[in-house]
């Protein structure tokens, strides 16, 4: 299989991502090339012991598909993970996720190093490294899609923070003061505006329905023309776009960088939050640069595999790569 | 001098600090312990070019105190500064130093390799290498002053930004809505209610009075229990901490140092700050430290002299350093 990685020379590593709802691995090249994907669904239901033994398994089955020995994994992961890659913080989408070893299990099942970091921190390297942001040094990276997170690039290298929490775009204070209530339990941040189930709750209590429909029907409705599907995707898009303009005037990147399923919500959207962003700019951030993401759901794999090349071959400084 | 400059070794650096009322200027070692200050007050109604020559001249005499040749010059200035040593924002403190190339000024006077950058970035330097923020990797420095100024410190090195503007927490969105205009022209940013002066309009509108007194009257009316003076001050620091609470749940730094002229409100405004930081901060970020600066005046001049040291040396790399 890896003979399928055009352009791909050296060392393979393994790249994993394991999400809510489906737990991915690749072989990725030193330059970042992803090999065909293996993928399961998340046994979410079935507990963290459950997860991390189908994303152990697919990791293995991904090990075996290699010419030779792969020389690391690097695995992305939802939740926060500290330095010594276990999960400090996870959401109802992964019961139990918290507290999990996942470095330690991932390193007795294939006995080759490897690193772990959270998903939109892996995703962030991914574009940073071969993507959208590929160009830049200094980047925002955001995945807006069932919550909202982010990742902070300095320098080419992903900031992971004290507890693996830097980039949290999506905590950042709404601009508008609606009383929305975030995840996290504050009120008015930005996910609790721009995140998928929000925009689709939104849309649902503009309508008078009852439930939420998929954010996909929003967006059909939306592009359909629908007044009251493009209110509620263009309030998300504004208070998106205002909230990375906070996080772009403390930042001063050199390109913002948005993914995740919202981004499906089409090019007003991305037109809406690049408006709302520069309109809210300090003199001279307010032409920044605001481009989807390229890498899609490679982006994490990629990352993550890339991230634990450059942390044990000590491109990245134990600072930086904790 | 130099000998005057305990536990310094090996080649001496110029540090130079152009402020809005004075500059200084001082040898600065290896290891960031500063000399023996030279100051004049800035001739800033004569214009940029006073400034610039007043500015080098001090440092030209620094340089002759030496016991032997400095090695650099460092340079920290009021305004942003671009990676070419030039002044690309200033504020009406400084008259005309927007666009002033102050690294070709230095270096055709003194004949040395320089290096130029914001007054607050240097501070936060040398605060990280050799001040409160010496054990941490990632760090927020603020000066809280006539404005609202600060830097982010990512794996021991400040991050600078595209245009120099990094770390620019004065413009974070204040969690209050009083509608109190920021010099930036926007409404309800952190700088409108916590820099000095906006403390001391607060007290005077508070008070009645027309014109708004010296911080340093509003702190001594609010150590005596002036209850309008403590609302005011205390007004101020919740702002702050809120204002910070967004930087570091977006960045999850070590450690918060807290510096500038505002600090000498006092210990209640300082644990006003904490306290409002840490209620609006994240689980987990929610007992970030919070640490007043240590190097005072010295800060900007050691920040400095080792940023041109480190970029000189290529102990940071262009794409930090730039």
């Amino acid at each position: 299989m890896a003979a399928a990685m055009a352009g791909t020379d050296g060392p393979f590593t393994i790249g994993v991502d394991i999400g809510g709802t489906k737990i991915a691995a690749a072989l990725v090249g030193v330059n970042g090339a992803v090999g065909p994907l293996r993928r399961v669904p998340t046994p979410a239901a079935e507990g963290a012991a459950a997860v991390l033994a189908a994303a152990v398994d697919l990791a293995r089955q991904v090990g075996r598909d290699a010419a030779g020995t792969p020389v690391a994994c690097g695995v992305g992961t939802a939740g926060a993970v500290d330095p010594a890659g276990r999960v400090t913080h996870a959401t109802d989408t992964l019961p139990g996720w918290r507290g999990t070893d996942v470095r330690a299990a991932f390193t007795a099942a294939l006995g080759l190093p490897v690193v772990v970091c959270n998903d939109v921190h892996a995703m962030a390297a991914g574009e940073a490294w071969c993507g959208a942001a590929a160009d830049a040094r200094d980047a925002l990276v955001v995945a807006a899609g069932t919550g909202i997170g982010g990742a902070i690039v300095v320098g080419g290298d992903v900031v992971l923070g004290r507890h693996g929490f830097a980039g949290s775009v999506g905590h950042l204070p709404a601009a508008r003061h609606l009383g929305r209530r975030c995840g996290c339990g504050a009120v008015d941040h930005v996910e609790a505006y721009a995140a998928g189930p929000a925009i689709a709750a939104e849309y649902a209590a503009r309508t008078g329905r009852g439930a939420a429909p998929p954010l996909e029907e929003v967006a059909a409705a939306a592009a359909g023309g629908d007044p009251v599907a493009v209110e509620a995707t263009d309030l998300a898009a504004r208070v998106l776009g205002e909230g990375l303009a906070t996080a772009a005037n403390l930042l001063d990147p050199e390109v913002v960088v948005l993914g995740g399923g919202v981004v499906g919500l089409g090019d007003r959207f991305v037109a809406g939050v690049r408006a709302a962003l520069h309109a809210a700019a300090l003199p001279g951030i307010d032409r920044l640069p605001v481009r989807t993401a390229r890498l899609g759901n490679a982006a994490v794999l990629a990352g993550a595999a890339l991230l634990a090349g450059r942390v044990l071959t000590g491109r990245i400084s134990a600072g930086r790569g904790r």
